[in-house]
């Protein structure tokens, strides 16, 4: 039996082609107790009528209007959640700047837990109304402030994967924020694993913890290697940075005298299960380590122009057969919106394409067939996000969790076609315009009095 | 005496030196009867408490609180008026494309007067709601439409610039869609200076024709040498695009051997009052003849990533001590917002000053020093707009228009320096964060009850 029938028209990538999406009008999207999709009916399908009048009669049919947009919920694979308070200020210094004057400060106060709690409460809530429904985040080195966070994302119904960030390297962390030694930075990433396996006993989102090394200026090889095999053991996700800047490239290369990628590998930290941010320094010669681990590349568009030195080759990736979805990097990248990235990814891409420079000529300007379609972009959101974190959810179908955003159109008018609809649906939405939102079937945001 | 005085802290450019910011707190901005700024008082003046006393007791206090900030109404110097039906839409064609098979047949539908209400009903009540008090805009060739755009422009108190849109070159222009002869083009033009001129004697605020040969592609070079007379006899505006992208620069140069620049020149259409749209892919070479004639170009940052071919080497042009405004390009531009503009601005200069292909190696990758701040671009789309057009406005002092909007923080903190404040403006602000806006001391858009 249903527990919530939607009805309304919705995008969803085509899974057999990610070029493509499939645009469904005036559907039936029937949502299980166990809060799955079970099924989608169209207008001919023989119980589309039946099912429509039983919903209707126990108050469980919602039926949006014809400006109204179904969409799958966005998937954000990189936030830095304690970084939400600097949001959109201080971009106009260098990453590592911004880090030691900035970010590592701002990150140590939530020692302080009411900034904590207010803070996250804020961003949790931010994050869901723009339409976000699963989340990858960095926390603190600090538990306490974790804990809060996890439960901010219960409270509010937020599916998150959450991360004990962990920094031991004396030589680049500051003395007021990194863990003492490696077994305070193991002890405490296995006391927030079990905190969330706590957690999670009552509650059906769930959150997932992360095996969280911040970057390979912030930790020992040593460290490295005993989280590579926590993370083995317990079948954890994994999420660091890698190859985002210029200096993040060049200190591993001088430090160690090989690339960041080949670290990670070697500490046993690139699996399936890997979550690799920015990676826009990333040599086209090391692709093939990602693909063949299975590990994904969160592109972070907006954060990459102030922080990656150069635009992500997301076509060259996708053409290699490497896994990529998207992140808004908070707060390296000014939006908590993925709408926004969407629209940078595309952007991004095309300058990338045609380059940048006006006195080299055309010919020579840029890198020929680099240019993603909204289309991709909308892929890298959604259906490339769940891949990456081997979840049902991206996708409006049978089976897949019913993770939806309901979207007005911001500047209505009658369009061609169904891609022109879902261009200006990404190119315009802001805030306002998404009008509820679900997580596994609960709603959790709700403007329309649904 | 005044007619209003608004109490609240602004920001506006430092007026001698763009790249700074001034940051007033709780000032007192008393607009006079004809829409100017009288004076504007600080907490420590000695008339500050008196006068704030007599506009209360006769109800013309308007008290703002913490979390709301003044700033100068915005000036998008280059908006296609009739191209808002289609914003945000079939941008992944390439220019000539895109004109021939969607722009060109839209803007000639405007035909239909009803649709022609409508789309400027919408668009011009948009632009006051996104903080834009001043816009520059392109027409139709038909003149019908261009008569209901000006006309919606002073019953919702939007200042305008619009120009009849000339084209006449019938090797270039489809022939559902074009000046039948040079005589028509310019008959036409006249007409519509007319008709401003008479709507404009009972109006506070103003419509100003403009002389609006399309591009070099679609004037004939005898029609653009009329339309060179006519703007120099009648002392009036000129907008048209120039070099915007590798199509169409390279069309000057295939058809007459010249830059477009040069042809401009040559028709007389270059002076202080001209506005040049993109100028992408602009020689630094030409950019003194813009200079002597101090023309000033319409920066439009996003529009110039689907069309332009390279970006626009801001920092390189203020420094030469070229004249530089910021516009939307609606809808070679996806958004009506110079918020959206400004964040681009800034970014489209951080990729061309870093480079965006991570093959070449760092040193080589961009173009040094072509990295514009915040503040430039903030400059850009309000003192920068207003010098281009030559009006008091884009400033908050006394003497100047009171353009002015007042916007709430979208995400509320307490942050460290008036420029973190401004900063989150700029990136953050949407739609619905824009409370109230002001032209010419008129109240046109108003969310929040004053």
């Amino acid at each position: 039996m249903f527990n919530l029938v939607i009805q309304g028209s919705y995008f969803t990538i085509n899974p057999n082609d990610y070029q493509k999406i499939n645009f469904i009008q005036n559907a039936l999207i029937v949502i299980d107790h166990s809060g799955k999709i079970d099924r989608i009916l169209q207008p001919n399908d023989k119980d589309y009528s039946l099912i429509k009048q039983q919903a209707k009669n126990k108050d469980l049919l919602i039926t949006l209007n014809n400006d109204q947009f179904i969409l799958p919920g966005f998937i954000d694979l990189h936030i830095h959640a304690a970084q939400w308070p600097q949001i959109g200020t201080a971009l106009d210094r260098p990453l590592q700047q911004w880090l030691n004057d900035y970010t590592f400060p701002l990150e140590a106060s939530f020692s302080d837990l009411d900034l904590a709690k207010n803070t996250y409460q804020d961003l949790v809530h931010t994050l869901l109304s723009y339409g976000t429904t699963t989340a990858v985040m960095f926390g603190t080195v600090n538990n306490e402030p974790n804990q809060i966070l996890a439960k901010q994302c219960i409270q509010q119904g937020l599916r998150a994967f959450i991360g004990k960030v962990v920094m031991d390297n004396p030589d680049q962390c500051p003395q007021y924020y990194r863990d003492e030694n490696i077994s305070t930075a193991i002890n405490q990433t296995k006391q927030f694993i079990e905190f969330t396996d706590e957690l999670n006993s009552n509650n059906a989102i769930k959150i997932t913890p992360v095996i969280t090394p911040r970057f390979i200026p912030s930790c020992t090889i040593e460290c490295l290697k005993v989280l590579g095999d926590l993370a083995s053991k317990n079948n954890l996700p994994i999420q660091t940075h890698l190859s985002e800047s210029n200096w993040e490239n060049d200190y591993a290369l001088s430090t160690y005298n090989q690339p960041d990628t080949h670290i990670l590998q070697a500490a046993n930290l690139l699996n399936d299960r890997t979550i690799l941010a920015h990676a826009t320094q990333l040599k086209s010669s090391d692709y093939n380590i990602l693909k063949d681990k299975h590990s994904s590349i969160a592109h972070c568009p907006i954060s990459n122009i102030y922080f990656g030195n150069a635009v992500l080759p997301v076509k060259k990736l996708l053409n290699n057969g490497n896994q990529v979805g998207l992140g808004t990097d908070i707060s390296g990248g000014y939006s908590p919106s993925l709408y926004r990235n969407l629209q940078q990814a595309v952007m991004s891409s095309r300058l990338l394409n045609d380059g940048v420079n006006n006195e080299i000529c055309a010919a020579k300007r840029g890198v020929p067939n680099s240019q993603i379609t909204m289309n991709e972009a909308f892929y890298l959101a959604t259906a490339g996000g769940a891949k990456a974190l081997k979840l049902p959810t991206g996708q409006i179908k049978p089976g897949y969790l019913a993770d939806l955003q309901v979207v007005k159109l911001h500047t209505s008018a009658m369009l061609k076609s169904a891609n022109d609809y879902l261009e200006r649906l990404i190119y315009q939405t802001e805030q306002n315009d998404i009008q509820a939102v679900f997580v596994q079937g609960q709603l959790v945001v709700n403007k329309i009095n649904l």
